[in-house]
């Protein structure tokens, strides 16, 4: 077999076999097949496609291609969740412990967040104490005694995504959907977790922009796992706006505390409990509406946020939080934005919000860059909400008084204000299963 | 400038700009742009396409990568010509001479074959003595002196083509046309001719198996030189069968010196001579038809085998060759290739003809392979010819007896033979100008 025989065959639009899949990605992986013939076999993937087989073998080839968790010494379903990113994304934080409390085991690698905004890693780094770098033997013991460990990561995890993603993002080879697929599913079922539920977000603030290319990645992805012999199900949901009210690190745990103790945002509450409510399903807890109610109860009663409060103590840091986010870091530095006319907000650019809390400070520009945990933005009005000439928009945090002006700038120009308000969007479109 | 965004601009389908496609190339030839950016913009040119410009910004960025030769010193019109190359092809040794007789200068720089048989280099080499490892200094003394020299490219030409050809080469980007023309042609221009005369081959043993593939490459390419200010022609040519009665080194220089004399096979007279009248018109020599007498006259007057007998002198060469081709290395093994039935031959696969005379030992399998100067084939019935059981075929020749019998196989399976006689092929196409 020679990789410039298999780029011949995609280049043609053949499917290539198992085999062949195993070969590239071990090659490769192995420094056997060199960055040059995968760049151009990813932008041959890129115009002629991938079968539904063909990303299942290349998804189940990379999940292999390094060390696989082995959950199978804990007992009952467990449970993973996956969302494609958005801007004040913090579901992990509130679905995780709610699923957590009622006995689905969520054992949860992340990465950290290249995007605009900091990743699950880093919101929860904000947490005095907070550690993500754990052993594994830490992990599972975390998993198996409170339920829910989050932790970074291992270099050992699935190295051909690694590679192949570095390549890709200076190959113009980023934007393909069975590589997208492929790369997200096999970090899931290298984690090993039995069901999966993703979270395929789509609208301005989502590498998605429309429903029907979030459909067809959840789709992909979907059958993906079950080829994998996973129990799966993804969500369509919206992030035409940002998430909820918070972005930025500590500002976005405060939220979801919030949200744990029935007080969060309105959308953000939805998502979080219909989200839980899919994975409780997935790990046959319950019809789906009895699993909703299951979600309800763990927030209502109090014991999801109990089992966050225990997960925050588990990996180091100060549980106190869960019951006192004061003691979350504060910015120094805060400004209002406010409203240059009357009118309704009738459109947001979620992306454009998540590049105000990044000049803030709340993201990352580059790999290298440090987060600043205190800095982001509290939204006041978001889309469909009526505003007045002088009324507060939203209001910035950050420790570098240098960065408001810019972020302020940046933030306005994200809002969209008209005469009339802007028809109701859902924050749900569709579920796959 | 990021070549990341040029990728994905020609990924998109869009023209890159002068300045952009200078910026791939110096910086892949400095280092300063990896294998695995080109190879990936590479596979986006196979499916985009370039434009016309974009294909001239191209040939002349990768001509301006190296060495350039000025021949500005030398008199007159400096003439070019380019195969594409197919079984048979031994047109430079009898129109160079042609060409040069008539006061054209010709100083062409040549490739060794790669293919399945030698290229113009081997097949010089097989008269005893001759070189074409010269220094530029000799080089442009003999093309002053005789007025023709064959040399081979020095490794100061076109870096640009030899790192990109060789990429192309193991990531399946090698049949994409604009790469194809501007990889040809970078080397025409940086050999510094004023006139270029195309000879593009189609047909079973040609790389453009179709007449409208040569056509288009033709024109790609004959704008290309347009661009860059030389005068060019291209004819398309027939590859459907050998390229006159000799395959192998020393077989083919005999048939080259028979020709010269005038006693060639008629399809290779045929084409030479068109291919040498073309020429002198593009150095301006008179009309077409003109230009037809004036290298049938260098032929019947024998002064076109004199200019052939000094470069082979100035060259190092046994010069009586010429006259005694007998000089030239003989085989000591040979066989004759029988008719099984009979009929007319309808059809041959020239590449398979071509397989036969490598396997022989004529050809290279590896860039690293010697070839063998007295290995060939004689073709004594080629496509239109009636055939009697038991008639001969062909003879091949080898010094290494164990290679005939796989040879005799390969040639056989070579030959259709039908009831009927096929209809007749021109031997040229078309002239593009």
């Amino acid at each position: 077999m020679r990789a410039s025989d298999l780029i011949e065959k995609k280049k043609q639009g053949g499917e290539l076999t198992e085999q062949e899949i195993d070969f590239l990605i071990r090659g490769y992986v192995k420094g056997e097949i060199p960055d040059y013939q995968m760049s151009a076999w990813a932008m041959a993937v890129y115009f002629r496609g991938m079968t539904e087989r063909e990303t299942g073998w290349l998804t189940m080839a990379m999940a292999r291609s390094g060390e696989m968790l082995d959950l199978s010494f804990i007992k009952g379903c467990k449970a993973d969740k996956h969302s494609t990113g958005g801007v004040g994304d913090k579901t992990t934080l509130v679905i995780g412990p709610i699923v957590a409390s009622l006995g689905v085991k969520v054992a949860k690698m992340s990465g950290r967040g290249l995007g605009h905004t900091g990743g699950t890693l880093d919101k929860l780094e904000s947490i005095p104490g907070f550690r993500t770098a754990l052993t594994d033997e830490e992990f599972y013991r975390i998993v198996q005694e409170v339920g829910i460990c989050i932790a970074g990561q291992t270099k050992a995890l699935v190295p051909a995504d690694q590679m192949l993603y570095a390549l890709r993002d200076v190959t113009a080879t980023v934007d393909s959907l069975p590589l997208i697929a492929s790369s997200i599913m096999s970090k899931k079922l290298a984690c090993g977790s039995d069901a999966i539920l993703l979270d395929v977000k789509t609208g301005s603030g989502a590498f998605m922009k429309t429903e029907g290319e979030a459909r067809e990645l959840a789709e992909r992805m979907v059958k993906i796992g079950k080829m994998a012999g996973k129990k799966m199900a993804a969500l369509i949901t919206d992030m035409d706006v940002p998430l909820g009210r918070a972005i930025g690190n500590a500002l976005e745990v405060r939220e979801a505390i919030d949200t744990l103790k029935g007080e969060g945002p309105e959308d953000f509450t939805q998502i979080c409990l219909e989200l839980a409510a899919n994975m409780l399903f997935l790990a046959e807890k319950g019809s789906l509406d009895q699993c909703r109610k299951l979600a309800e109860e763990a927030v209502a009663s109090g014991r999801a946020l109990d089992i966050f409060a225990r997960m925050v103590e588990a990996q180091g840091g100060d549980a106190r939080v869960a019951e006192d986010p004061a003691l979350l870091p504060q910015a120094s530095e805060s400004m209002e934005v406010k409203a240059g006319e009357d009118g309704f907000v009738t459109a947001m650019d979620a992306q454009g919000c998540g590049t105000a809390a990044m000049v803030l400070g709340a993201g990352r520009e580059k790999k290298e860059d440090p987060v600043q945990m205190d800095a982001g933005i509290l939204l006041k009005k978001k889309t469909g909400d009526q505003v007045k000439q002088g009324d507060t928009l939203a209001v910035l945090y950050t420790s570098q008084k240098e960065r408001l002006k810019e972020g302020a700038r940046l933030l306005l120009a994200s809002y969209r204000i008209g005469p009339a308000p802007a028809p109701d969007r859902p924050h749900i479109f569709a579920r796959i299963g």
